[in-house]
């Protein structure tokens, strides 16, 4: 089982805490964004006298509530498509477990999301990466990439949209061209949509739920935790046309019982959030994205892309290795008692070597903090020797 | 991935119930026992704003009350030797994942619980199953036939104790007949606990974590599920005093990011249910067995052992395949519009044939519609034509 990449550097963090240190975390996906009260408030109000086991797929009610949800954003499916899941994270795990056999292949353009890894492996699935350009703002590499590397064992292929590590949003081209080739070779394409709503700049999110003629071949992957900012509710869903996808995801949910069942009530109250609050949370992100990228693009030797959704962004450092920078960030360095914790980026490729020089930044915090974070980190790279 | 028994029959049911009939549901584990108070309430006084991620591994406050509750157990345990997961189907799965690769073994005494073989499946791990008997109560098997079955690719022996179908309680010689084999073979000894507060008639549950000289070997499952009746809220444990199944566990947990938050408090709070509680629901419960128990006995045919823990039993039943007649039972058979949904166990055997004309009855109905319910099979099995 690979060790998350995120969470390599706690134990130093920890020690840098003890040590009397403030660190500005921009390392994970854990919004400061406040949770819709209407969903924390529909927990305090519960009338349970068993918290039972709920349907294992979900219950009836939550799933007809997603539905509607979905037909908000032109994406047409019925409660019959959905199982609920554990978080986005259980969903993948699903998806992997009902479409792939141990020693089949995946195809991920990468940098991606590094728990995808762990899935792999608790799958027994072969993770085949195809490289995406910080150059190209980790668009969607040529299709021709992806059709090389496609072989008998090759079963599916995964994106983020918008993307966790890249912050890049798929155009409606670039999700044509991938519904063609799994068509042409009867791959499956999931899409893990959990930050559909963060998409900024007037540019609207294409799901691949949306392509018509898909539906044998689409699974998406969904989750309350980052459009609500309640990543601790753990529920997600997998949704899909394919009924024996549904079919076999559901014997997976039985088998581990139920999802949490107070989540599901936050979580279905949360489809009652108003849009002045989404309105607001894209609005504070697409300051902090501004603030973040005017600053980056401030330091010397510093590259970045243009990312225009989730809330990450990848940065280029001129520095050789990203894991030793970061922890050197968090043993040896500080301004006025306060560092900063980034993700190297190594952890979010698959091959080997690449991305040694980059870091992923989670822009989580508020303006202010973001401003000081990146002060430090230019102060940092003028002293920083590899 | 197999279907779970228990979920099999549940179409027929959802008929029956559309076709206005009333069902006594002893098919599955879900008990009408009142969740504690103190855990339903904390919920409702919770003072989050944000609903975020715990530790991967769970609350380091809720791990040390958690050691604090097996201290009183005798069970000696540090919060470190303790990672939260989303119920005991995700520890189960985690300590497969953790000790054994693709297409490797684990002997289970069978009948067993039924979801193992989907934890099995998702695992890549084969069951190897070893036989108990209804006319030993289930006991565990002669050590010699586990003996037997150990090959260069076993990697742990499972049970589950108290046992769910059988409801036998495993003896302290017993588990020192399965820690000698473990230790001599370099196995694991993986043990479900979810039922340790439901032992009965003077019996007193002995964990392998109280087995001296077991520290390298054992794996503990634990869940508040059965215990606190509050299988909704989706949390379990996996404990061990092993570091390197800990570590490797834990990757797994960081993978999936973080247990249920919501449910990690209600949890915690549960940790301080009072004696009183359990004293009243065991009560319950052996009353209820005793009344089971006696009822089935009094039909002609009918084999039972005699359960002295968790809360259900198998019976043995004059048909040849239990499958059809609990089909049956709910679509040609009734009595003042009444009829019952039983568990077949053939899906707790993994040697095929095994159990055919046996059933689990899960006692998590009142003495009344237990007596029912029993009334009905009785009047059942005089009708029915195998």
């Amino acid at each position: 089982m690979p060790q998350s990449p995120i969470r390599k550097l706690a134990p130093y963090a920890e020690q840098a805490v003890k040590n009397g240190k403030s660190i500005y975390y921009l390392n994970i996906g854990q919004p400061d964004i406040k949770t819709p009260k209407i969903a924390l408030d529909a927990v305090k109000v519960h009338s349970l006298d068993i918290l039972a086991y709920t349907r294992s797929e979900g219950s009836e009610d939550y799933r007809k509530k997603i539905a509607n949800y979905y037909a908000t954003k032109n994406i047409p499916v019925n409660h019959n498509d959905i199982i609920v899941t554990t978080g986005g994270s259980e969903a993948l795990l699903f998806a992997f477990g009902s479409v792939m056999d141990v020693d089949d292949e995946i195809i991920i353009p990468e940098p991606f999301y590094a728990n995808y890894n762990g899935f792999s492996t608790a799958s027994g699935v072969k993770v085949v990466p195809v490289i995406s350009k910080i150059e190209d703002n980790f668009a969607l590499p040529p299709i021709e990439e992806f059709e090389k590397l496609i072989t008998p064992k090759t079963k599916a292929i995964l994106i983020c949209n918008p993307g966790n590590p890249t912050g890049y949003l798929y155009s409606k081209e670039e999700i044509k061209k991938l519904a063609a080739i799994v068509k042409k070779h009867d791959l499956f394409l999931i899409a893990d949509e959990v930050y559909r709503e963060f998409a900024y700049d007037g540019n609207v999110h294409y799901s691949i739920m949306q392509e018509v003629g898909l539906d044998d071949y689409a699974i998406m992957i969904d989750s309350v935790s980052k459009r609500y900012s309640m990543c601790g509710a753990r529920i997600g869903c997998l949704v899909s046309k394919n009924k024996s996808v549904i079919q076999t995801a559901l014997k997976f949910a039985q088998a581990r019982l139920s999802p949490p069942t107070l989540a599901q009530i936050a979580s279905e109250a949360a489809l009652d959030t108003p849009q002045s609050y989404f309105d607001a949370v894209i609005d504070e992100y697409v300051e902090r994205r501004n603030t973040l990228i005017a600053e980056l693009k401030k330091i010397e030797g510093v590259k970045v892309g243009n990312p225009n959704g989730a809330f990450y962004c990848i940065a280029e450092l001129p520095v050789k290795n990203s894991d030793d920078f970061a922890q050197w960030l968090l043993e040896n360095f500080e301004i006025n008692g306060e560092t900063i914790m980034v993700a190297p980026a190594g952890g979010f490729y698959s091959t080997p070597g690449e991305g040694l020089n980059q870091i992923r930044i989670a822009y989580v915090l508020n303006k202010e903090s973001l401003i000081k974070a990146v002060h430090i980190l230019k102060e940092a790279l003028k002293v920083y020797k590899d």
